[in-house]
């Protein structure tokens, strides 16, 4: 029976979503084909798309479904990058953003883009004035509405007027947001310039209880975007491809019953977290909360275990039966240090001794009281096994 | 109670690609995370990965999941351009190409690609010496296996031997035959240069009775190829993303099941085909079957009725409980001459007059006798309604 605290990574399959995807996988046709079966899966997909366009406080034209979260990062900061201004070459690039930006953005680097970085504070949240003074004359900005590793909540409404006002198109990443804090894209986009401000913003489905595979960009109607997979000119010639129906019904499904339970679910998340985090400091001497104390996504602690390696810590708790991360599960299986945690003045070695424990829909007091019994022995070992601790460790 | 004779746009999900899906989407755990759910969820992807490997003749290294055959299109396309030679700057395009590929390449015309076209013959083959003649110093070569409209098969391994000796990487579209006709990728690749000949062909799963949303691009090892989608370093860098582990086992099990009866399945089709275009021969005054009589995906039949507008002809069909097509459905909706026909020397005229009979898996005699009930008058009225004959219509 494994206590799973890797939710961030990916969450489990609601049923009822699971059920959604059922039913329109039965449903015989191509959405793009005009004859009666193909209209049907249509419908099926235009009010999957009308419904997690409620969700996400946009219009139906705006949501272009993708293959993930990854996909619709892809595709809005290249989409931007190709749809920019002549002359406008830099992108606005925040420290710590996900490895999907960030690799997309290096990608840019090399077809001619410049970057210029925006440092994040010691809590991991971007910084609005060095954010805003990065923007004048920018092809694009990029931003996490929460980061992925550390929780940190951006402020995001912020962001975008500060685009706007600069006339520079704005990409939210709110797939490590969505589901856990407020997701409102035409709130955030205000009444700004037509070009400027808030452009796009992405979404996946398995962090909510979707399916894994699928995900969303809603891309505002002002947008200039170049497409990432053409073809058939299908979602407004954004998004080619046959559209999976199947795929948006139980994202929209997952997206509706994740944000019905949002608020209640933030408070016992949060409960179960601040559960854990008072026991971690009392069992594990020197232990620290990484990220901002309050404004986080309530289901993650990102913990720094001086002296014991985050790697050694993982093993150790998956063979006590515990799954946990020490952050990004894209960069899982390279033993790097975060770039996140050195983003917040922290030391290599420092972003080598940290654990991202992320509960969601299944967490439990059981989960809670599983990993404070296994963790106090696993630093231990893993302080032992790294040597002499470190002056001020404890 | 539908007549489905639409299969080429998409065919029914299997049964075991169901339960299969069903199964791997209720393993917990992100393929990329190092813990044991993690892990778990891993050796499902791979064990799929080396399944599908074997159906398609190459090694399980080389198969890089995607969306589907649109993004595995564009990956190929594009990743071999951005791999391309320095001072490489052609495309070699057959024509009548799948839209996916041809609305690749137009989009990289904008990015510096030139295009070298192949014609097809009557039949809607590529020409083999024509395609060797375009090949020396292209930056790379696509082609269809199989013509998605018109069901012609080409000289696969003749493409790709070509393609070898003049050292110019080859994409091969095998979204239409896949499941159909053979497709084996070492055993065309050969043992020709290591940078030149087959350098990756694409597969989608909802072809072959798998889900939507899940293809697959075979990558072969010396090929350069840049990715489209960046991010977690995830197979082999070339396609970044949350690994869709139920999407890569539905689809392996649906790959294997179509391979294991593709030649019972051919022989049972093609008689089906075969009484459905006598049918329609004696039934319907001056009807073509268009496309190699010969060496054409056995369940195709692709029929020119002079005279009778195709998307008419759809229409009244499909009020008669019949579905088809009048060409690739990613460009249905939109009542343009097919490209393939025209490219076959056909008129524009004659390429709007045709409609797509594609049989699968559930097609049954009771299917055949249903359109050949119903098209004689469908043809009659919209010649009608198309006006006075055109001459040498029948």
């Amino acid at each position: 029976m494994t206590v799973y605290l890797d939710h961030a990574a990916t969450t489990p399959l609601r049923p009822e979503a699971r059920a959604a995807w059922l039913e329109a996988a039965e449903a015989l046709g191509n959405a793009s084909s005009i004859h009666g079966p193909g209209q049907h899966a249509r419908r099926l997909l235009e009010e999957s798309r009308e419904r997690l366009a409620a969700v996400l406080d946009c219009d139906a034209i705006e949501v272009v479904f993708t293959s993930g979260g990854t996909e619709a990062v892809n595709l809005a900061v290249k989409g931007l990058w190709w749809g920019r201004e002549p002359g406008a070459d830099a992108i606005v690039l925040p420290d710590g953003e996900h490895h999907a930006t960030i690799d997309a953005v290096q990608w840019l680097v090399g077809e001619g883009a410049e970057v210029r970085a925006v440092p994040l504070d010691t809590h991991g949240r971007i910084g609005l004035d060095a954010f805003a003074s990065a923007l004048p004359g920018a092809a694009l900005a990029t931003a996490l509405v929460a980061n992925n590793e550390v929780g940190t909540v951006n402020d995001a409404a912020g962001l975008s007027a500060a685009a706007a006002d600069a006339g520079v198109p704005l990409h939210l990443d709110a797939v490590a947001a969505f589901g856990h804090v407020p997701v409102a894209f035409q709130r955030w986009r205000g009444t700004g310039p037509s070009r400027g401000g808030l452009a796009a913003l992405s979404v996946s489905a398995h962090k909510v209880g979707g399916p894994v595979g699928v995900g969303a960009l809603v891309v505002s109607r002002t947008a200039k975007l170049a497409a990432l997979v053409h073809g058939g000119g299908q979602q407004r010639g954004l998004r080619a491809g046959t559209q999976d129906v199947a795929g948006a019904a139980a994202f929209a499904v997952a997206a509706e019953l994740a944000e019905a339970e949002r608020e209640d679910e933030a408070r016992r998340l949060a409960g179960l977290r601040d559960r854990l985090v008072d026991g971690i400091r009392n069992s594990v001497p020197g232990a620290q909360l990484l990220g901002d104390p309050v404004e986080r996504v309530p289901g993650n602690a990102h913990v720094l275990f001086p002296g014991a390696s985050g790697e050694t810590l993982l093993f150790l708790l998956d063979r006590a039966g515990v799954a946990v991360s020490t952050g990004s599960a894209c960069q899982a299986g390279i033993p790097e240090p975060s770039h996140v945690v050195t983003a917040m003045g922290r030391t290599d070695a420092e972003a080598r001794q940290v654990l991202r424990f992320t509960l969601g829909r299944t967490s439990a007091d059981d989960d809670i009281a599983a990993v404070l019994a296994a963790l106090p022995e696993a630093v231990e070992r893993a302080r032992a096994a790294s040597g002499p601790r470190p002056a001020g460790g404890s």
